[in-house]
């Protein structure tokens, strides 16, 4: 097991991510495509350093020496943020400091959130993926054409119950509802249709946010365009008063969808801030659906350097799990080593003893040399190493090092991933790009040549009710489930109708191991309340709602978009 | 003026348009940017024959000759369409044939009524703009951008009024409403913000289709990124108890909005079936705004070629009468001669005698030989002759020849054409391309030739009142207006806050020179009834709303998505 290394000192300064980004010196994209050893024409260009990457290429790409496969996920998050986006770009980019090539898998950011809260998603400092403005904003139109596939679905289900309704819908279980890519609280409970019998049938329903939509994680799940064309006919959009489900097939919306998404299934092509490949494509929500970019993009990826490195959203208890349980259930990939992110910060927030709040200073508490919160939060990390390796895979710990962090805290955190059998390093990726992530790379490499065990956490033949049961006991650490009443009918009735061999999606606060956001470390001697059991078919999976799942944001009293502008020179200003 | 040239002949069969479309020779992007005079690299491609032209280009192109300025324009449509975009296309491609060049500007077509009622709209036949699917689908994002920073502005005024109302808005004076590219009846009057006071305040509200957005509006009528920045600030979300405007400047918006815009103000490259320069951009609709293309694509195209044609939407008494007094009032520049289409079958029906029904087939009366028919209806094209001499321009009839035209029918409209002062010419380019428009194309030559006397037809200072009386009374026929007394308040109300000098944009139905849809021909002895005039302080006009027309259309009983899909080769079917 390699040994902790010291901080390597820079000269850098730390500047903002958008000066550091202005700075890069960005390659054309045929180039980069050529560096994934796609042949030269392949990629079709959108701008001058994004592609679109046909799904020809993976069957072109086939025989080609495959990749190692690398799950980057992280502890449970906490509101400062572990960095798991800049470890998983720093990652890859520290491969190419070590003699090995190396690209990297992201799923595409959300506006909703970039005009929302202040924030990017695309990596950060030395460490990001680039031109950054395209990446936040509207990318290749992708997350456009989920949202107009999604809608056209939308207005379909509207027209088909106005013209005379044939399938026999039950008016009060349509499950169908419609989606923007902007945080607009006022659209989460609406009434549509009012106004007279012109303007179709009233009925209650509302908006989520597109990453919500059970189109995304079909975009992201597909592995061909026939099998997208196959997930969206199988989309339930509402049932019968029977029970039985009435899908965008019955409708007579699938063909026309998949027409809409043809173009967004072609994974998108960027690179890094040192030029390093950057698959960019899908983005599923992480509680409501599975958190993972997009199995085609991986498919590609996996035969275009020595390394693949691909995140999952939130902590390991969720991003991951769905990664190994739904993700590679799908695809029939195999990771072959698993990343876990962890800071100082996050590990004192999870003893328990600090309260932080996003986009505030840090307490004085918080910074000063305190290895015993950090022990006590370790509690969490502990978990989520064993999370990971509860699927026999073999686990490296990312310590992403803060100016603030003291060596003793550092070194409390390797004892804790040796103790449970992980390779552990320093890095400093965001301070100093790929370099600073190079130790980690080799950790990497030495982790993934140890024989792989992968294991799913279940069998699709097992009940949906035993698949809750199963992730909460061994993955959360809960002593049981509790079903509602409500959640009970629904699990007979889809299992009845056909369903229960879908894995399931446990639609969980992110900000714990358990189903209470306000529980830190690993907290046992609970159980976990089920409200509500949902069906997204076309993606293939069910998903268990514990508690409020936010599916639509609001904003806040001070938008980022208040203070995002265009200035003299036509250039962008504070989009980050 | 050049006789009437005889129906040329062909070999060539008349296939579907797709069929059509998948056999030209598309040539690179690159090589359409070289035609236009564009300098190496400048251009941005999107897929390998899509571009976007940097704003640059306005400036670069500046000291190359300038182009003749044709605005194309058609008689009042029927539901049989008179063919006004191939007629565009075409004419172009004839251009080309008489050893001239051209580019064509036209509006990206909405989404919406390509999945709702059959018919892209890239013209047709062999005259068309290929890639079709491109540009029928998403084509470089344009229109989901403007949908993004439209329904972001919806987010932040509900966010706005949710957290305090700073400006004292009055909440049943909002008149901002969201928008979406799909036709969705059940979205046009909803309430919003039910479901408890997290969700914001509940309010009645609706959803547009995206090209009724004053957003589109402002991206055509915008001369630079400036421009278009200083515009969004200045839409009226709304209005305070006192009369005062709330601009999307006050909400904090604007600058958000330029940000999601910035790409979305390049306007796209694209060619014909003949390779001919075609510029895409802007799609702004034709009845409660000016249904012109972009100012900046005109900009660029007008230094191109030897000749740049663009197409106004709807008849000459719409989009031509907003092409003279929105759009050229808002560039600058001047046309030099207009063509007029029309069609035998589009005079038949504007005799009156004749009932017909878009997507049925045409009734037998109207398939037999029938001069006296055709001279009944040509009261229409003898008024839109008018409507386009008012402005002082030469004017060239351009007769959309079908094969199930007689001579004795053609001879008609070439008899009233030319008794009204315009040239005229019969054109086969759906069937032949472009060189079916090659002696429409000499014919233009001659008349852009002729000195031009463009003038508008009411100058700026003059009140709104009376502008809307003016093209009521000048441009429809009317023998005068009658203002509700809501309308007169708000006239009244936006002379007051200085909005008075706006042009003004009349919303009646495409379907008459009337504000009556049934009445056909050239309706006279009528009056104009003004229920509502609205502002679109961003774009720049103000709009008077005659009689009920819809921001939203409807899905039919058999939608056109339900017949468009993806086919084993993964090729798009039942698109067109």
């Amino acid at each position: 097991m390699a040994s902790i290394s010291p901080l390597p000192t820079t000269s850098r300064p730390l500047a903002s991510d958008l000066e550091i980004a202005r700075q890069a010196q960005l390659k054309p994209i045929a180039e980069i495509a050529e560096r994934l050893g796609l042949p030269p024409g392949i990629i079709e260009p959108y701008g001058h350093h994004v592609g679109k990457i046909p799904l020809e290429a993976i069957k072109g790409q086939a025989s080609r020496p495959k990749a190692k496969y690398i799950v980057v996920s992280a502890i449970t998050p906490t509101p400062l943020g572990e960095g798991k986006t800049t470890t998983s770009v720093g990652l890859a980019q520290g491969f190419h400091h070590i003699g090995k090539t190396a690209t990297v898998a992201l799923r595409q950011p959300s506006m909703g959130p970039t005009f929302g809260i202040k924030g990017g998603a695309a990596g950060g400092g030395w460490s990001q993926v680039v031109p950054m403005e395209r990446i936040n904003l509207h990318l290749t139109g992708d997350i456009h054409a989920v949202t107009a596939a999604h809608n056209l679905l939308s207005a379909m289900v509207d027209n088909h119950l106005y013209h005379g309704n044939a399938s026999g819908m039950d008016l009060n279980q349509v499950a169908w509802r419609r989606v923007v890519d902007i945080n607009d609280r006022g659209l989460r409970h609406i009434v549509t249709g009012l106004g007279g019998k012109a303007n179709g049938l009233p009925r209650e329903t509302g908006f989520d946010i597109t990453a919500a939509s059970e189109v995304m994680a079909v975009l992201a799940l597909a592995d061909s365009l026939e099998d997208l064309r196959r997930r969206l006919g199988q989309i339930v959009v509402g049932w019968t008063p029977s029970g039985e489900a009435v899908t965008a097939e019955d409708i007579g919306c699938a063909g026309a969808m998949a027409v809409m998404l043809k173009e967004a299934m072609k994974p998108n092509l960027m690179q890094t801030i040192e030029n390093t490949p950057v698959l960019i494509h899908a983005g599923p929500f992480g509680n409501i659906a599975h958190g993972n970019s997009s199995i085609v993009a991986d498919q590609i990826g996996i035969h275009g350097s020595d390394y693949l490195v691909t995140e999952a959203g939130f902590g390991a208890d969720m991003g991951a799990e769905r990664f190994f349980n739904i993700k590679c259930r799908a695809s029939g990939m195999q990771p072959d080593a698993a990343v876990l992110v962890a800071t100082v910060r996050g590990l004192k927030v999870h003893s328990g003893q600090h309260r932080v709040v996003a986009g505030k200073p840090l307490p004085d508490s918080m910074l000063t040399e305190n290895p015993d919160d950090v022990r006590i939060g370790a509690s969490n990390l502990r978990k989520q190493i064993e999370n990971l390796r509860l699927h026999g895979v073999p686990v490296v710990v990312a310590i992403n090092a803060f100016p603030t962090d003291y060596d003793s805290e550092h070194a409390v955190i390797a004892e804790v991933a040796r103790e449970m059998g992980a390779r552990v390093e320093i890095c400093t990726h965001v301070k100093d790009g790929g370099a600073g992530a190079a130790v980690l790379a080799q950790a990497v490499v030495e982790a993934a040549e140890e024989p792989s065990h992968f294991e799913m956490l279940y069998p699709s033949e097992m009940a949906l009710t035993d698949k809750i049961e199963t992730i909460a006991q061994r993955v959360y650490g809960a002593d049981g489930v509790d079903c509602s009443a409500v959640a009970k009918r629904q699990l007979a009735h889809f299992t009845a109708q056909g369903f229960g061999h879908l894995p399931v999606c446990v639609a969980k606060t992110h900000l714990s191991l358990s189903s209470d956001a306000s529980l830190s470390g690993a907290p046992t001697g609970w159980r976990m309340p089920v409200r509500e059991v949902r069906l997204s078919a076309g993606a293939g999976f069910a998903y268990a709602l514990c508690g409020d799942i936010r599916t639509m944001p609001g904003l806040g009293a001070n938008p980022a978009a208040a203070a995002i502008d265009i200035n003299e020179m036509g250039e962008i200003e504070g989009l980050f």
